[in-house]
């Protein structure tokens, strides 16, 4: 039995530069604090597709690997997943074996079928509080992103409003569903389409309050009326150019703007008298800065809550397809598969996410 | 004797809603906390200008007033000056006659030889420190803006450096001076003109250490280079526009940019980048809302500490003309005088700082 990895030797389309390779069994047992963790399900997530192309702030470190007696210098891809513990060395404290984890460190090579890790390089879920594979498997990007800006910037209350942009993107997604279960209301923006009925009605099924399109954001009277006399002290801008714009208009006065995005690719536009006479404040967030400040304790307690809270409040899986790479094919089959995949990945597969499950290497 | 006012009934061009009234002497001795104050010196500030024409963000009480024996609501412009105090109520406790104040209100009306006010309307200005006239009649808009900036967003030490945009307008040149008084090295941003050897040697009179055009931000490394390894933790924006995403270049990581001002009539443009990966944080300052949300206590501690380190380190009064509205021009004399000033301040006056000393109206 050995370990199956999805491997890219020079950046570019992972649709053609991605291949599927078979690493050797390893001989030794483990030794101090090493875990070994299979790994059940990794999506793709769009900044993955980045990291590959190299357009990405980060890069997996280089990896000198054995393939078919040859050594060659690879990347391994893949940011997120659920793995499950196999085996673990002598000194390994708080894992066992079968114990379901996620990968504290950014770009740990999840598309692969197993990983030999040290025990501070993943975070254990608690299998017991009930969360689905598939909510585990994508918790620590867009609900970690969409809880931590809901929990930093500004102290919400029940019954606070907020608003957001890309309203139905993963994380815009994970945001309606937390703050619904923390009692805090969503205004939420999208772009006019011909299928708005439809959007609003999924975005409203996941608990959004109130669904606009940009070319609806009503004047400032009107977003009173809409949140009841409260306040919107927190907006949420992952597009950037003439929506943050468009989005900073539901601001109350010294509200916070935070930009963790920017679909747009576009500079944001601020019109600078809300910042001088409405002290609007604009931050912005990055998962990753936050995940490689923090201290691992403060990681692991941060996802226990956000666990509690999205079991708690039946937070919904991502639409999502479960593509498997059988341990069956062989490396040139699994490397036909895996670039199908992303050639759909390029085309846009409609709002459903792909969660790889790459199974080890058969009868090899 | 009588009060000379300039006033205006309808919002439009100075140049040509300004007149000139005479106010008829008052009868009664003053009473409660009132103050008499006689207008030493009042500053035409732009933002002045855009108040006259109605396109600014507050505007001075209306007044009803009797001119001839006519009952008229006027508006009485002047945001910014120098007064003495001429006369106190019996129940003022904090000034006397001869102390000089400047006005804590925003829009007193002090383009005009005198006032009737309460003594909380006024901060007194401390004459024994040597500040002089000029720079006293000039205190509450720059230097409180500039000295405002810096003290609030950033704990600035001497030896830190800060950069700004059209470092050479009057709020520029009082954030250089003070920035050097507190022993805080700047650099300075200002647009190409064939005169800029001149603006840099007049800037680096100031105190500038470092002057720019936007043309020649240099790269991250060499910024590196100019700050001796320090960081560029505050920048100010008083421009907006493509100027805003250029001054940003100098920041470093976890740096305040401050937008107090929008001389380019454009929004604001940051790259999301900057916010996310390198966490730059926008915030907006106003003068008038500060002073307006803070207490008269506060307001003065402050004011007596700029003067201090105004007096300390030899701040430079701007360039400046005196005009002054002669107590023996007729009402419509003065106003000729007053419209031919404003006629030159709409061309331009090359950044010398027009200061009206209206007397008093003799021999009515």
């Amino acid at each position: 039995m050995a370990a199956r990895a999805i491997v890219y030797e020079n950046n570019g389309d992972p649709a053609s530069v991605l291949y599927a390779v078979t690493l050797p069994a390893r001989a030794e047992p483990l030794s101090g604090r090493s875990i070994n963790v299979k790994v059940l399900l990794s999506p793709i997530n769009p900044s993955d597709v980045h990291v590959v192309h190299g357009s990405y702030a980060v890069q997996p470190n280089p990896q000198k690997l054995n393939i078919n007696g040859e050594e060659k210098t690879l990347y391994l891809p893949g940011n997120e997943g659920l793995g499950e513990i196999t085996e673990v060395g002598p000194d390994v404290k708080n894992l066992k074996k079968g114990d379901w984890v996620v990968f504290s460190k950014g770009q740990s090579g999840t598309w692969s079928s197993a990983q030999v890790l040290e025990e501070e390089d993943v975070i254990k879920v608690d299998q017991g509080s009930g969360i689905s594979a598939v909510n585990a498997s994508t918790l620590t990007v867009n609900p970690v992103t969409a809880y931590k800006m809901l929990s930093t910037f500004v102290d919400l209350k029940p019954g606070d409003w907020i608003a957001q942009n890309a309203a139905n993107s993963a994380a815009g997604q994970a945001v309606i569903q937390l703050a619904r279960g923390r009692g805090i209301h969503t205004i939420n923006l999208i772009r006019r389409k011909d299928d708005f009925a439809e959007t609003e009605r999924f975005l409203k099924g996941l608990g959004a309050d109130v669904v606009l399109t940009y070319d609806d954001i009503p004047d400032e009277e009107r977003v009173r009326e809409l949140v009841g006399g409260k306040e919107v002290r927190l907006l949420l801008d992952c597009v950037g150019g003439q929506a943050t714009k468009d989005t900073v208009r539901l601001a109350s006065k010294g509200a916070h703007l935070v930009v963790y995005g920017a679909m747009a690719q576009e500079d944001i536009q601020i019109p600078p008298f809300l910042l001088v006479f409405k002290d609007i404040r604009v931050r912005g967030f990055w998962r990753t800065g936050w995940f490689n400040s923090s201290t691992l304790e403060e990681r692991s307690q941060f996802l226990d809550e956000l666990v509690q809270l999205m079991v708690s409040s039946k937070f919904k899986e991502s639409v999502h397809e479960i593509v498997k790479i059988e341990g069956t094919l062989s490396d040139e089959e699994a490397t036909l598969k895996v670039r199908e995949i992303f050639g759909r990945v390029n085309k846009g597969t409609g709002g459903t996410k792909i969660i790889l499950e790459v199974e080890t290497r058969q009868s090899l």
